[in-house]
């Protein structure tokens, strides 16, 4: 390098109990160094906000380590090339992996733990790698084809339907010919969310009743629940589960934030009931077959059966307050991190 | 018939909340009618106490209607037939059915409800009958088998190991060559699983932490659950399951009695960081296969590879207090009521 890069960080100084917040995290600057042989230096130029983030920060057992304090937080990302002493990436080509909370990204291009892979910004606009064409969609796409299995003429429903992975979801499982029904906060996200993603209904859960809202938005009942959320949503969707009806747990985001004990769903002998099953997934196992599900959404996303919607929020100093907003339900779409 | 015979029954006074009681039934004697065309008559020998039956009681959708306010309760029993005007049974064969709590059955020999099949006493005592070669069996071998699917080398723990379904459930996970793990209350059921039984360990959960008996009996973690019991149990349990485990929901006596919200599994993110799953199962899906089930079951009895254990209480006018037995852990084994 013949120029000195500062690169301004996020990192975790203090394990948040509850909600994060300013105090948790220390904002440092580092001065960029000298590429080694194999290295690649990597601007970041959006940086994926996930509710999985809040699971990161505690010191638990789970399925990927916690950030340590004083580490600059994992965070997923797009960027773009700066240097290259690796034949693997060149100059100038758009990458997206583990860039962390974090300006600039320096390490072995073949970093097992960032993960890098390119990407085409002619596809699909940047922001959409991070959404449909990245870990949102494929959590979409392997969550409910494997493990929900939906057939033709079944009803999904998901949770978090304008978010993320949500609105995935249920435009998947209309294209596989079920009936979509979301539910989300707000009459804005529900009019998107059919309007825009072409679900069959909506249910505004901040306005109505979800159980009632499922009564007549599900009138053969619950085949795939698709559940983002936990909570008294999940306990109330196992009311109306048909036989053999098969829940995703893909996340809880009304409990990442409690400070005392996970609601656990009081329905669950409905399982029993209805020989119905409620199963985990993490979307890292299916990682060897994220080319096909990028090929298929891409392909989708370009023929405008599929849509995405992003939420932006510029500038690095904004990440705390970013983070927070997905867990008061006020991003409408997937939230990204615009870095100036 | 030439002789009045007359005919005790247990019906169903009040629905109970929390523990049944003395006045949730009401005793009744009819005098057995003549036999029509195609009609059996049936002396009760034996009748099968479950947890289920606590389920039954209650007005609320499952997987079974609710036994009617005035209705004789239902059980299933074994008995001899004391009359014949079918050709389906002669008189003096042993059938297995749904006898109810009462003395005597009378009605047509292929009444769906009652669903009557002949039995062989040469085979197995009859008590045995309403044990590993009746539905707790069948419940044991078809949601450990099917819904738990164990793999040789896994590790299977039990609750209510020594109950009806526990003993067989953990009796099969050692003969598919799984480590089998019991939770029972108590020395001597403990005792008796490991030793007559030959589970490799049993945890006692009146006397040891649970979670430390886990540590110690289950060092690989735990791949197949199969859970008879709820509550603070099943959570404890989601704490040490393996990656892509499999929690078998075949009951929840430890809840069966609640007048307040079912406990949930607090836990239940376990089955999201594990991948793994939690299903339901309802026996009665698979009694196309009995016979194979039987057969096998029928076979290891006769070679001892697999034991029954059954706690037999005498006299039809002991059935309230028996059937409370259950749920206060009283039993030790299979629980039937002997009729004089």
């Amino acid at each position: 390098m013949t120029t000195t890069l500062e690169n301004r960080q996020f990192r975790l100084a203090a394990r948040p109990v509850g909600m994060s917040q300013a105090s948790d995290w220390q904002q440092t600057v580092e001065t960029v160094r000298e590429l080694a042989d194999g290295d690649i230096l990597v601007q970041t130029l959006y940086l994926s906000l996930d509710p999985a983030m809040r699971g990161w920060m505690n010191d638990a057992k789970s399925y990927i380590r916690p950030v340590a304090i004083g580490e600059v937080m994992r965070a997923g990302g797009v960027g773009v090339v700066l240097a290259s002493r690796s034949a693997k990436f060149a100059v100038g080509e758009h990458v997206s992996g583990g860039l962390g909370v974090q300006q600039y990204w320096i390490g072995q291009a073949e970093d097992k733990a960032a993960a890098f892979y390119k990407i085409d910004p002619e596809l699909a606009p940047l922001p959409t790698w991070l959404n449909t064409l990245g870990m949102p969609g494929m959590t979409a796409y392997f969550g409910l084809t494997e493990v929900g299995q939906p057939r033709a003429g079944e009803t999904v429903v998901v949770s978090g339907a304008a978010g993320a992975v949500g609105q995935t979801v249920g435009q998947l499982a209309r294209l596989l010919g079920c009936r979509a029904v979301g539910i989300a906060g707000g009459a804005a996200k529900c009019d998107f969310v059919v309007k825009e993603l072409g679900f069959d209904a909506c249910i505004d859960y901040k306005q109505a009743s979800v159980r009632d809202g499922l009564k007549e938005h599900c009138p053969q009942g619950v085949d795939v629940y698709f559940d983002n959320v936990g909570g008294d949503i999940l306990d109330t969707v196992l009311t109306r589960i048909n036989r053999k009806a098969r829940i995703v747990i893909c996340g809880a985001i009304s409990q990442y934030n409690n400070t005392s004990q996970v609601q656990g769903p009081a329905n669950y002998l409905s399982l029993l009931v209805n020989r119905a099953r409620m199963e985990g997934m993490v979307v890292f196992d299916y990682a060897d077959r994220y080319p096909v599900a990028m090929a298929a959404l891409g392909k989708w996303l370009q023929e405008g059966k599929i849509k995405s919607r992003e939420d932006v929020v510029r500038g690095l100093e904004n990440f705390p307050q970013a983070l927070s907003m997905l867990f008061e339900g006020k991003n409408f779409g997937k939230l990204v991190l615009q870095l100036s």
